[in-house]
């Protein structure tokens, strides 16, 4: 019995690369940790083991390395691109190269001192093929909470509703976004930083009566924006935080004292497009 | 300036479930994590905070517990088959459900004594529409490790490689793998039951040329052995057991000293279809 | 055969409480993960399960968020002191009580918005009983790098020696400290933020020879700056950042691309005191 | 102003090694995870940044991995001990050595084939100093559960008690144990089975009035079984299954249908001597 080697990809992952730029007074650190996942003609590894268009794991990460010294890191959408321009120049045999970069936040505190700032990462994927290159840019881990301007009312009502309508609530949630770029030709910093200072506004900004119309909101802003972005998907985790009951001990609760359990969570995704 | 809203979903996550059947001598017990999804008529929600279509997040929750006592949990397939089907013909905005139900492990170990054993989970996951129902089955987190019968060579050598071939190294990784039931008429536990040993037997019994011959043989395995299964996904992280080099202390390294590193690891994926 | 009860302790670990201070204009938020742990005459419960000594650990789960009602948070010791005094001074049976209190850091970036700021948390630890109470405050996953001003050498060669001696090398820890008060009659919050910004000011500061002695510097300058503080614990990792040899790429690395593998770290700790 | 140095140790953690013994038909594989801590005459380093007496981390790791090849692995007791006697005895300046080891569980599928088992470690800790050496072993992560013979009433009730008192209940943990020897001559791999085993029976087989008396009846079997263990210390936390009120929907819940929350937690802490 035959079976047939549908979609594939293989690469690396966790490459943590850390780079310091000393050439002024002030050193500059970039913090990524990358993965490289390439496409194309495989079907000779999985069936017989032959790896002739195998380019090893092993050599993916040494070029990230290597890159790294010869062109230097930049913004990470730019690294990706050219980490994938090079797999599926160079390797006859591989016909997609996705590479992933998740950059991790220090901020500084003296010339060459930093503190690590929250679990906050941003991030870029690119997919490169021989017929040209796809980006997008995003963020994630990035907690945030409003403590008023939250209502969740009129929602249906059957058999196994209980939970009570409210015009004042906790809004939290953490961040994960993901933006597609309709050119390459994009000022990676500039938009990473509109685009997170438009999330952080709308999210502030936005009286909302459900977490999806905060991340219509979200979204909305980003593409207000970043002219560069042709949609923006967001994936909102409904960071609960409770009001205790503190009637058993003979006290109010004027939205004071909350509980903020893991789990369960709501979660919310949601895709806004020009 | 309008946008448009996109593919959008939203749910309740991270929902444990225990459910203890009392019923014989041997108690049984059901532990899962349940997530459910739903997409349908949101834009009011979205657009202007109009929550009439939205069947709130907690109402989800209580109907996993509700009808885990009502039904009895039974398989995750079903659980989730049935919880899916109750979503979409009861609420005439959500036309689409999708439940992924993630299971662990008890070993019994007394009449009414268990112990945790290991990550490794069970996985179900079901998408209902008007139209009918998709299920797929799956595990995570099952760690395995072959000693010996792996080798790695043949691979192309560019300007970055530094990796020596091998005819002798450690396998390990950690299976990933969800699979596609073309038919909802199928004996969930025997199915499953069957394709988590094909996975076993399939990883240990090939002598393997690459992780990705080893994948093939995986899924290859599952076709063979389960007629209901259409398609399989593996993802395998290839977790590395690097030979310690012991020359610096005068000493030989026969394939007997290994580091296991955190990372950087391999991640190869695939999928094998009939 | 009998056998002896030994120290023990029980109590309600994971207690996540968030209060909102509504008061001004500008919302003030406290969120913190509370631990008790309670002592005292506690045979019975072990030997017999006579649980009449027993305060419930839900009882004092209870206590955490009516107490952040009845008389609000403020500064965790302070709050952990009001604790431990309640259940020493009113469970006849308890003579011991201990309150460990994680604060999650959040900065403002509106009036009611917050974004969570790092995986640091400050600490603090109150031990009560009817002779007086011991206050300890501290920090945790506060992580810093510094890019130079770090050598290592001089230091023994054995026959498992294959380290080379560094006069420039990255130095980066995740810092834990803990550091106890001579009083309890202290402005916790000023003390904290002196103790904070002396532990990142000899971090930065310190020309470093190993991270011991940057760990001796930061509980001196702590010790020297805080009046109250009579000693200080330090537990600092050291998290390697290893420079790539790209020699075999036909490429220099001058101090500038390295990776920073999970383990093996480092694991420094030591004591200052006056 | 001159501060004083008070405890202090320093070592390397997260040393990860994976042994193969091939001199059989079926492979055996010990996965360790090791950590070293020295002490000794330390003030150098801490004080001026003089190493000479600072054996590197670096080098603790190396011994590590060459001992495994040169005297094998077998029990990690032994290990630890013949690790500790190593630096104690070739480093003049070092004389308290603390090895902490953990180790991961692998269950055989094949001759050389293995899957991980758990999250459980068994786990040893051995000191050593010119006097001798103290020996403990343990155990982490072991989750168990009993679906039934557990009830908890009979405590205090306060104005913040609202626990009502039940007859019937779920009764979870995840044991972490540490037993400490009389002696260094013990046949390690015999005397942590025992224990082990006198764990899981003494869960399994007390009818429980508080997690307490489990404990102490956990710590009360293992003293009675395994004759070389002096002490031991439980940590066991209540991980409570918390039965859903399912009367909002007209539904009872005879002892069937629970939810897991992550947090808050019981902690339940305890010491049984001879």
């Amino acid at each position: 019995m035959a079976f047939t080697l549908g979609p594939n990809q293989y690469g690396k992952a966790g490459v943590r690369l850390v780079s310091v730029d000393r050439s002024g007074d002030r050193h500059v650190v970039t913090d990524l940790t990358v993965a490289s996942a390439l496409s194309g003609d495989l079907e000779g590894t999985h069936l017989t083991g032959d790896n002739s268009a195998v380019l090893a794991t092993d050599t993916q990460k040494n070029t990230v390395y290597a890159f790294a010294r010869e062109f230097g890191v930049g913004e990470p959408e730019a690294f990706g691109l050219r980490l994938g321009q090079h797999f599926v120049s160079t390797q006859a045999s591989i016909h997609r190269a996705q590479l992933t970069i998740e950059q991790h936040r220090w901020e500084r505190f003296g010339p060459h001192s930093f503190a690590r700032s929250g679990a906050e990462t941003r991030r870029a994927r690119v997919v490169v093929t021989e017929d040209g290159a796809e980006v997008s840019s995003g963020l994630g881990d990035l907690t945030v909470l409003n403590t008023t301007d939250s209502e969740f009312h009129g929602f249906p009502r059957d058999a196994y509703t209980t939970l009570p309508e409210t015009t004042e609530r906790m809004l939290a949630t953490s961040v994960e976004a993901w933006w597609d770029h309709s050119s390459a030709e994009v000022d990676w910093g500039a938009a990473y930083t509109a685009a997170r200072e438009a999330l952080l506004a709308a999210f502030a900004g936005t009286y909302s009566y459900s977490l999806q119309q905060t991340l219509f909101a979200m979204g909305s802003r980003v593409l207000a924006e970043a002219p560069s972005v042709a949609e923006i998907r967001l994936s909102l985790p409904n960071k609960h935080h409770n009001l205790v009951d503190l009637t058993p001990f003979g006290l109010d609760n004027p939205d004071q004292v909350y509980v903020a359990p893991t789990e369960p969570y709501g979660l919310i995704e949601g895709t806004v497009r020009r």
